[in-house]
């Protein structure tokens, strides 16, 4: 195509360090998290990324950042969903696991090392009470004046709603696994 | 951590070419089409973005996905949102440009070079008539059995929402242009 379209590249005047939640039922929460990580390289930035509760189930993420280089990283802290059917894992296993994963976000946060934070599935951690609500909040208000932190998981408490200030709730609209569809890869995982 | 979590690694039994459409007025839904691109460059699949209406702006993913190397090409080929304040080119112009941007998305369709193919802000181009809902049905009805087919941009027609596999409306539960805060590279652009 031979279009001499000028192309604009903004810049803020005035960086603000975000605080973004992506909740609700419907599919597109941590992938919208991960769109953020491929956007944000382009830019340079630095992401690092720690997934709560996930860690026992491949997903095509945890090599699609590597392609990224040094720019983002990605911890998979987790032990499976907390209480589904098939998880062998005590709440206290689940637990520790978060706690883990809580420390891990203090020092990453404290780092310095990052432009963006992104605590993947933190709501559903809460909510299922393997972290708690004043460790979020703390988090939350810890965080680098500059430094963007994105929430995602169902269930977004409304303290953490509050304190936000870009919030998306991504609705079920339908999904293919009503059809009895199996997830697929690349889509799905 | 030295927990042994066993990794599952899921496989369908039965490969399915998934409709998805990701809609709504809230941030999330090309972030999330970005979001797949990157997951399924970790499987090793093969992903064409196709952008209307974007091309006057810069937007990190543009620099992102070149880091997912073959795996993944983007086209911008838009000249803007059409209509909005600022934008200088005629409906027809758009509307030739989105014409293109229909053309490339058959011929990447028929090429077989693609297990995703991604059509960013389609809904908003078929909204402002830039195409035709018959261009955009024959797109559906028509692409490969396996290749899954990613269809964003509010406003999604209820026709395309009828053939779709998964659907997600992105709700805008609050922004942070709300509170008067400037677009911030990595999370909106």
């Amino acid at each position: 195509m031979s279009k001499p379209i000028k192309i604009e590249k903004l810049a803020p005047k005035k960086p603000h360090g975000l605080i973004v939640v992506i909740t609700g039922n419907g599919k597109g929460k941590t992938t919208s998290a991960m769109g953020m990580a491929l956007r944000a390289s382009g830019h340079g930035l630095h992401v690092c990324i720690i997934q709560f509760m996930k860690g026992d189930l491949y997903t095509g993420e945890w090599d699609g950042v590597k392609m990224l280089g040094d720019l983002v990283e990605l911890h998979a802290t987790g032990m499976g969903f907390c209480g589904i059917q098939g998880n062998s894992y005590s709440h206290a296993e689940h637990r520790t696991s978060a706690q883990t994963a809580i420390e891990l976000a203090q020092t990453k946060m404290s780092s310095g090392n990052y432009e963006i934070i992104i605590l993947d599935e933190i709501n559903n951690a809460l909510k299922l009470k393997l972290v708690d609500l004043e460790q979020v909040l703390g988090l939350i208000k810890g965080k680098p004046k500059l430094m963007h932190l994105v929430i995602t998981g169902r269930n977004a408490h409304p303290d953490i709603v509050e304190l936000a200030d870009t919030v998306s709730e991504v609705c079920e609209v339908k999904h293919a696994y009503q059809k009895d569809i199996e997830p697929q890869p690349g889509i799905d995982y």
